[in-house]
């Protein structure tokens, strides 16, 4: 992604590996103040997952993959890391898929760095074909919406929901991106802003609570990305999307979310059976360190929240638009 | 309302006249600070609309009408008094009745101060009917959503989208309200929750975006203000409103708007005709004075959104519970 970095333009991933080190962009820190932090040790990468200085699905998952490598190097027992990263955070299924594809990679006696180097790569290159197959349904001029960030710091490069947007922005057709800022923690406004600034795309943030006024004032598709894809397309994504779906049945707009196939959990039939990871309220009552909530006041802090599958247009993957009822073939193909 | 000031509670109205003098909670400061504010000149009171030191449909209505009164103690010209107040927000319609109200006493040689202390605790009755006819709805154990405040503080004492809480609650009903935060200005973190906690109300804040993950998990209606309403019962409402509507209607969730009659505009047909303030994007990209966006990015700020009647299951009112398709009838009836 094109990140500018003290005013000078640079291409850079979210993280990446170099001789021993995991290397990743400190996500809480932006858009103010961009600063890479650095790890050895596979725990430092686990508490980075944690704390979400890493954050977004399948950069989880990428993150996930190098602690494992780091594991392998500072002599750790792999099961017991594989534990400890899995533990960090409860919804993204790519955290799970990651560390699994790293303990298979070595009962096969396959080189970790390789393995972990080829997991971030296919990361990106099926953000890059996300992006192809999505990028038909940005007609010139149009009027997307999208949540959150599933942008390139989501997900190593490029992006799941935003590769659309990219490829199509590639291509030359103008449009204009709503982004609703994504209250508690503000993804929406701090990062995806960010990156479609970075890009020169054209965008305003809006408050969630907005959303449904500029949909009916005229949006094209919304497309958001996932978290974890029950086997029958429900799908748990930042709190906020079920909202959004509904609102886009309502109205008519075609809904989509964008997904590398790590993201799809066969194991789980629908999406009651996603867990929804609870944050700290301080998350809501707090801005900045002031708190804002009256003293004594509780608040809830869901993180995600699941969305039926009959809201769902299509899932934009690295294998084609996967309509929800088309999960199953998907899986079958697969195996 | 219940009020705690330095530690000691308080009943007190959100704003009053007192000898010359417009006394009236600073309610940008809540909840951190409790301040009040005294203005002895319309053009202050004028001001205090436009920066929201009051807010609230209701409650704007009466802070006009004291505005008035002090413009007939300073030897303004009344018409151009109230033109100034009429120009401070375009979309509450209690400012443009309270004015109006204030000019027809003034025709009819009505005493100024009587009429504005007349219809400051008019307001407050109708409140306490709101209540009244509202509390029914509100069964023993039920989970209740709101929006933004509309509550004492926006209606000089009692509420409306409140009234049938505090009134269900007073009579010893058993209540839990999910509060949603209310970006951007956050009224419903800094001032609905603020109200229930001085009542003693078990309530939560939420993120806006997480109405509808509650919503689903399990609430008994929705009950939000209203700032106009229009003759066919579509109605304007702080933003975020709408999309609550839809999510009930989706799930099946009784969805109510309490407003006293001055709420409504009988000459505008449907909601399309409400104008919709826009306000400022740094209310949006700037928390507590500290700008979050990433600088060179835009923001919308509309402040308000527009229900259609279909949405309405009824519409809590001083004469009782009028479904939107009755509003017809309380126009002919009060003719």
């Amino acid at each position: 992604m094109k990140i500018s970095v003290e005013g000078k333009p640079r291409e850079m991933r979210a993280l990446w590996y170099d001789a021993g080190k995991v290397v990743m962009i400190d996500q809480r820190l932006l858009p103010s103040e961009f600063r890479l932090v650095t790890f050895t040790k596979c725990s430092e990468v686990a508490a980075s997952i944690k704390d979400m200085t890493v954050r977004g699905a399948p950069a989880i998952g990428v993150a996930a993959a190098y602690g494992m490598l780091l594991a392998t190097r500072d002599g750790s027992e792999l099961e017991a890391a594989g534990r400890l990263l899995k533990s960090t955070r409860p919804t993204a299924h790519d955290l799970f898929y990651a560390v699994d594809f790293m303990l298979d990679a070595a009962r096969s006696g396959r080189d970790p760095e390789e393995a972990a180097r080829s997991y971030a790569d296919s990361i990106v290159d099926k953000c890059r074909k996300i992006g192809e197959y999505g990028e038909p349904l940005i007609k010139d001029g149009a009027n997307i919406m999208t949540h959150c960030n599933a942008g390139a710091l989501a997900t190593v490069d490029y992006g799941t929901a935003l590769a659309p947007m990219r490829a199509a922005w590639n291509k030359g057709r103008k449009m204009f991106v709503y982004v609703s800022e994504t209250r508690p923690r503000l993804q929406g406004m701090k990062l995806t802003a960010y990156e479609l600034l970075n890009e020169g795309i054209p965008h305003a943030i809006i408050p969630d609570g907005a959303s449904g006024h500029f949909m009916r004032k005229g949006v094209d598709a919304v497309i958001v990305g996932a978290d974890r894809i029950a086997a029958n397309g429900d799908f748990a994504n930042k709190i906020g999307t079920y909202e959004k779906a509904v609102l886009a049945k309502e109205l008519g707009i075609p809904f989509y979310t964008a997904a590398p196939i790590s993201t799809f959990d066969f194991s789980i039939e629908d999406g009651t059976q996603i867990p929804i990871e609870d944050r700290s309220e301080d998350e809501v009552t707090m801005i900045d360190g002031h708190r804002i909530a009256p003293q004594g006041c509780r608040a809830l802090n869901p993180s995600f929240d699941m969305t039926p599958n009959r809201y769902v247009t299509g899932i934009i993957t690295e294998i084609g638009i996967v309509k929800p009822n088309e999960v199953g073939k998907v899986r079958r193909m697969l195996q």
